[in-house]
């Protein structure tokens, strides 16, 4: 009998993988990882395969890439595959744990394009990682039209409550710009508000 | 060549569409519905297949069941694999959309055993639902051990705001008990923020 409901699959874009360096490459520096992040957000732009939005975890002290993520919603049908989704899901998925934070290295950083929105930010606590990293920020997207919906304004508190440092505006200029070029590229902004 | 980043699948557990009745099924009340998704928590518990939370998607005026949900975190080493992201998921992957506002139709409605933490709250907007119906509160999930992290104090506001109807307390009391069964039985607390 075939299955009433089949399995959600998040699949990386066609183009993806073969953007990146070898697996053992170092991404010394926090601008170079958001370098690696602002640029396959550029190529999701390009590609046509989702929203202006790209992420990463890395891990914090050696620097290697454990897994990248972009946006996918719409290609996906998925509402919930935002770019650090994607990375976060990616990076459990390739370490077979719920949890990066338990794997005794030095820990795990996510590095994204935006400052995450309400349901990323939510997802960040219960990810495991002990970094985060934003270029621009949330109302730059909030400026060409998404809802990045109802964040504590306390949110960098609250993670590093939790303890999960923060770093806003790395790049922002750069990052900002990503979102502008897709804005003028005619990309779709999508929000679950239409009406009915 | 093989590729390095595998797809993320989320995939219901193996049990779990036996117990559904016919496709056509009328969930005539919100008892009725909140019924099924407290069943399928249970059921959750019973087969030791993920977290004490279930969650579905409803059409909001026919009442037939679009999706279930349950938590599936663990198993699918997915820390985004909460009951209603798969709910959501679920859903959206049946209808081929990302956005279940956008069907023409009397709109979709979220019931769910638990009222979402911060992630799936901020998850709401994005799916397009226009009803959520929650049990137990956020509280009675913190009491058995879990953090479900930073919401906004004024949440069912900024949902209306939205226009999405918001519900609380439906069944609180069956709800709750689920989650101190779970915890009685010795099921697994997990957070993301195992020390290093």
């Amino acid at each position: 009998m075939n299955p009433r409901f089949s399995a959600v699959t998040l699949q990386l874009p066609h183009w993806l993988e073969s953007e990146l360096p070898a697996a053992d490459h170092i991404f010394a520096t926090p601008e170079d990882r958001m370098g690696l992040v602002l640029r396959l957000a550029s190529l999701n732009i390009k590609h046509q395969t989702g929203g202006p939005f790209s992420a990463a975890v890395f891990d914090l002290e050696s620097g290697t890439l454990i897994a990248p993520g972009v946006n996918i919603v719409v290609a996906s049908h998925a509402s919930i595959a935002h770019a650090e989704m994607v990375a976060v899901s990616m990076a459990q998925r390739s370490l077979l744990t719920h949890d990066l934070g338990s794997l005794g290295n030095s820990g795990t950083q996510l590095v994204t394009s935006v400052a995450p929105c309400a349901m990323c930010l939510g997802a960040v606590p219960w990810s495991g990682v002990r970094s985060l990293i934003c270029g621009a920020r949330e109302e730059d997207a909030n400026a060409i039209g998404f809802d990045e919906g109802s964040k504590p304004t306390d949110w960098v508190a609250q993670l590093e409550t939790r303890g999960i440092t923060v770093q806003n505006d790395l790049m922002r200029d750069a990052a900002a710009n990503v979102l502008k070029t897709y804005k003028e590229s005619g990309g779709a902004i999508y929000n679950g508000r239409s009406p009915n």
